[in-house]
């Protein structure tokens, strides 16, 4: 496996995905992450947002959040066209990126062709996954993080760790037999502090969200009381 | 078919496709950005320019040159991740997109539905073919601009305007047949000023090109003698 | 274009996808293609299937209805696993092929590689279309029918013919602009003999149909009726 | 995980991938296979062929080899068109399925949804990888046998036991790791008797081979001489 060059990110962690929401994409998905920049300097806690691809260089230049990419190929440098390399997402100011998430899913093989990529840039990697077996079967890959989203909460509002909590201490523990020290979040639904504080309470490291915060009507407010729950 | 509420763009032009190469990605890319700008104010003659994604955003805050995407997603701002919509090429600054490159290759129904999003969003396309019935069929389509590029010349520094000036004319003419107003432009092996005259007097608007500019040893001397050879 | 090697379909036709349903595998796909081939022999009215690609031989060993292959590779023969190419359809029995179907859409390059390999291979082609323009860009490939299924209505038993005869109207006259000799069938919603009669009526040459069949309590009787409607 | 009804297969195996070559499709591949059943049944040691989709039917009605299928999808069986469901590849008399063949790459979520349902089918399942980090992925996903074919030498004549043994042994030990029971077969570049026997005393249960037997001159010599060096 490749030396991990990525930086260190202390947990627990709050990850924002934009996605290719509105609210998410240009000046608004600025807004959005000066937003968390302001939780994360009250709160200490910390929270990293991934804006579409597009965006990457706007957030980077303006705030100091930490920023992901929402994907990465697993192409190197060369004749490809629309894809994203490793090299473009660290020089246009990410520090990783989430990788295989449940809209954008990658062959196994990729997924390993680019964990070992991105940390050979100096990335940190969040592979998704959306059950026990196959967290396991990405743990072997050795990312930084393990991201577990089951697909049929995601985007529903009930949040994995307090309607699914077995599917997070399932993986937590398949996980562990294959990699000890690979860092674990959960995702889908969580969209209150009491369910990162579950989450939290589970095992986990932290949380990767979407609408729960970018669809918000007040996405300071959520995102405050996300941070002060993953404190506790 | 929707309105079009794309830029016009003057012809001839030349149109810089930077890839996933080095030489394009991040500040080597905005280099070549500013390279592009000068031929373009010295000559009158259109150049634009096709950076990484990530780039999009700092290429059009530190430049005047038209910039367009290199892919964009058949997806309405929402709950995908990785992707890239018209609002966010928009957004960041480009005025229009590259479609269905040869190594981005995207289905029938999905160039349909970016063609007919991005001129709501009032972005140019350019759709990308590789022979005359292919042509034809995204001719009928309504892009602003058909890229013609033979797949097995792309790369090879040999010329289609020269080479294959028959896959050329028969496409124009096959074009033709379903669509009297889109622009034709070619590509595959472009790298000299003569491949560009060569491909204007078939009777295309200009030129897709890559290599031939990006990896030259002195793009700017590369790019001027296109741009004086597309003007006369 | 390729000379057209493929063997004349008698029109009007109703052409049966039998999907992943289990209805439509194995013997009890055998069972319907027998049905199938009951009512062609009685009423005179062509009737195709397309079953999985893995019971085509089967079915054409067993009945001597026309079968033809759900999907095809845009491949030669060669390297390549778990494709489907022209020379294992033919060999397998089929006398044709959909193509680009919405539960397999294709790339453009590939609908064009397969109706030329098709052809060669003496395959008949039934590309299918989501709307009109695309209707009119699949035209221009001369494939030997154009199968137009409004995607928002396959599978509600909500009959294209019926509920949105302007798609069917528009595609057709869309299609003619391109190309004069293509067949033009529909599909999507089809379920009775009334809605196979309003789709001829509007000008096609027949429908494409799957659940309206395969789920059919008394697939004879619901195939028997369709059969007679056409006729009329 | 799925309680694996799979039959019982007995080792070493010699696993023959017919590919998309004409000399594996339709009768040519009914030919060979019937040479396959032929070494089988003289030397005991168990030889496996994975046909093209269409012809599986075909060549479990004409012989008693067993029969793999190149390719499943990870469908259950209802709305999909050309797909190829795990209840179709049984019906049609296969034994078991190749997954994640480097020409056929599948999502990781992918092969354990596959994985489960070929199980749950009764179908045994060999899941292709590339190199020791992917093939430890995939065995924690529990499927009887991983066959580990390092791309680059695929097709070459350059036999992986022979040029990368420590691609197999290091393989081998991940994989262990991990997963104590999964059968361990290696592939790429397998031509002579001695690569099989090669390959075996690395620790392996035998090869995953195509052009070595499919394109060879002589296929009943090749094949006879490798069963014998699996004997040994």
């Amino acid at each position: 496996m490749a030396k991990d060059n990525a930086p260190f990110v202390s947990v627990p962690i709050i990850l924002v995905n934009f996605k290719a929401y509105l609210e998410g994409t240009g000046e608004m998905g600025l807004r959005l992450a000066k937003v968390a920049e302001r939780v994360w300097m009250e709160t200490g806690v910390t929270i990293g947002v991934a804006p579409p691809p597009t965006d990457i260089g706007l957030l980077a230049s303006s705030t100091k959040i930490p920023i992901f990419a929402q994907h990465m190929d697993a192409v190197v440098p060369g004749s490809y066209t629309g894809r994203v390399t490793a090299e473009a997402i660290k020089g246009a100011g990410a520090i990783g990126t989430l990788l295989n998430h449940s809209e954008n899913r990658l062959q196994i093989a990729d997924i390993q062709a680019c964990v070992e990529r991105a940390k050979q840039a100096g990335l940190v990697t969040v592979v998704c996954t959306n059950n026990p077996p196959v967290s396991s079967a990405c743990a072997a890959l050795e990312p930084d993080f393990i991201a577990i989203e089951p697909p049929e909460l995601i985007g529903t509002g009930i949040s994995v760790s307090k309607a699914k909590p077995e599917v997070i201490t399932g993986s937590i523990e398949c996980v562990r037999r294959v990699n000890k020290s690979v860092q674990i979040i959960c995702g889908a639904g969580i969209s209150k502090g009491e369910d990162v504080k579950a989450a939290i309470e589970l095992g986990t490291s932290g949380v990767l969200l979407a609408s729960g915060v970018v669809k918000a009507k007040d996405q300071e407010a959520v995102l405050l009381e996300m941070a002060m729950n993953a404190k506790s």
